[in-house]
């Protein structure tokens, strides 16, 4: 039935020494997969990237498990349901998923764990919100943060794609957000459309009196995007009771070479204070409910998506590039 | 009624500069106070030293109360109601409190909030496991830490006051409990008569090797005494979901210059772990339940207690410059 459907992959050709090139990705036509008994067939429409996946691509971490040569770029996007023999999926249904690099995939809807993407929802805001950029900022900021009414949170990358969303979803709890951001514009965006109560240009040079200002009375919760020293300058400000929240976003930058430690981690015991870690997968039996509540903030306006879109599907490993070399505000992506 | 007996105090005469010296304290002799309604009047019979009082004499630190020049050492002891206007504490109730370095204290049990020591502890056993020791290793490891059943457990300063109950109670709760240590003499005895099931030798030279050896499936939880190397370490070895609890008794090394932020905090992210510190007065409240639950395990016979005991009331400025200097397995204390 699928048959007069093209299907194309992107797989990896090539691990990446230093920054990813063109020549790691190989684009291929494959068949249509037949969809058995219980199966749906999905049509990619948007297909994130991920600072992530350039560890998936090296193999060089230990954490999550690495995309292998010849295997179809792992990553997630949002589809359609054009050709189903589940119920539960019926031709026209809306999904985000791990479809991968790749304009169709076939799923039972557990091999590959189908979201229906809640009406209202555009398919780049589900894209964004939805997808793992969305499911790492609530989680880390709510589950790990937990920030409550009244408090002080600082964000890191605050202009990111995870720390944009993770800092007014503080900001709908109820806390003073600050974020720290490169640069003037970005910082306009922060306190303008996206209502956080002060930001931080780090380009300015003045970070440790900007901060001191901003939070006078300590923070209470830090979104870590960044490491390094803008960790440090947090870590000696954190109020009583303080939690550090480590996002995996980070890791992009242990490409880069050495990072110090941060030397005022101390301030972890002075202030009964705790550092937390976390890969987003951990949550995956969670995604759901996380992914209910960023649509609700959402359709009541309280939460703002912002994507930067190229077309075409063969503009994947360029998007993707872009991340590491570009000052993108909001989400990248692809639309197929 | 209590002027026949003399009361002595040993008050702060000068903040330390390096290392505490006997010209930084004044022994003098003042009234013994008179007890009101609802009060007691407790003769101090063991008085503690711990590593955090140089910090309060130095007043350098700003997450807790310094010492002023010319109050009373602030220090935990055991003593013996010896007067009471009291129906809650009759005479010879012995308690466990905050008595300073005095040989008597009048209370109405809350100002100065005693605790009754239970049956069956001998003073110095109290003054170990009921006092700050006790209660630091309580809540750092069973509150932070949270051993489970068959997980492991890493505890460096592991023959120290506090290292050595944390095991314990790691090892009570079911945990494999590895300790660091320095000297085949503290290994032996963490191994022997603590039951711990592993030790390391940080004075052998192969800590990274060992530490590896020994805990083959990660580190669920490590208790940090110590911080620096070890800290790197234990970070660069932990088990997913693992717990790192930073001891408030670390912050001595504070004293002695710069130490390096922790590099391997990534693993952190990686392992989706946490790393929290404490400063024990903020669960005073619960300072109950955990003297009762230590004051059972004891009782038990599954719960050693170690003690270095000087006598006399004027030997304290010694024991506690001896926590400096010395290399005292167990908790250090002066007999009134």
């Amino acid at each position: 039935m699928s048959d007069d459907r093209l299907n194309q992959q992107i797989r990896l050709a090539a691990r990446p020494e230093g920054a990813i090139r063109p020549g790691d990705f190989q684009l291929v036509d494959v068949p249509t997969p037949d969809i058995g008994d219980g199966e749906v067939l999905v049509e990619s429409r948007y297909l994130a990237v991920e600072p992530a996946m350039k560890g998936w691509m090296e193999a060089r971490v230990d954490y999550t498990a690495p995309i292998n040569i010849g295997d179809v770029m792992r990553g997630w996007g949002t589809g359609v349901v054009v050709a189903s023999n589940n119920p539960k999926y019926p031709v026209g249904t809306t999904v985000s998923a791990m479809l991968g690099w790749q304009r169709y995939v076939a799923s039972n809807g557990r091999d590959v764990p189908l979201s229906p993407i809640p009406e209202g929802v555009p398919h780049p805001v589900a894209m964004n919100l939805l997808g793992i950029t969305g499911m790492t900022a609530w989680f880390g900021m709510l589950d790990i943060g937990q920030p409550q009414a009244g408090e002080t949170v600082l964000v890191s990358g605050a202009a990111g794609a995870t720390g944009s969303v993770a800092g007014q979803l503080a900001r709908i709890r109820g806390a003073r957000v600050v974020g720290i951001a490169g640069g003037r514009e970005k910082c306009d965006w922060l306190t303008g459309e996206l209502g956080f109560d002060g930001a931080v240009d780090y380009k300015a040079g003045d970070t440790v009196a900007r901060v001191r200002e901003l939070c006078p009375d300590g923070i209470d919760v830090y979104y870590d995007n960044v490491g390094g020293e803008i960790l440090d300058i947090a870590l000696a400000n954190l109020a009583q009771g303080a939690r550090v929240v480590l996002c995996g976003g980070i890791s992009r930058y242990n490409a880069t070479g050495h990072i110090p430690g941060p030397v005022n981690y101390f301030n972890l015991i002075y202030r009964s204070a705790r550092m937390e870690g976390f890969i987003v997968g951990r949550y995956a039996q969670r995604f759901g409910e996380a992914a209910q509540g960023l649509a609700e903030y959402y359709k009541r306006g309280e939460l703002r998506s912002r994507e930067t879109i190229l077309k075409g599907f063969d503009q994947l490993p360029q998007a993707l590039m872009n991340l590491f070399t570009g000052d993108n505000i909001g989400k990248q992506m692809v639309e197929v």
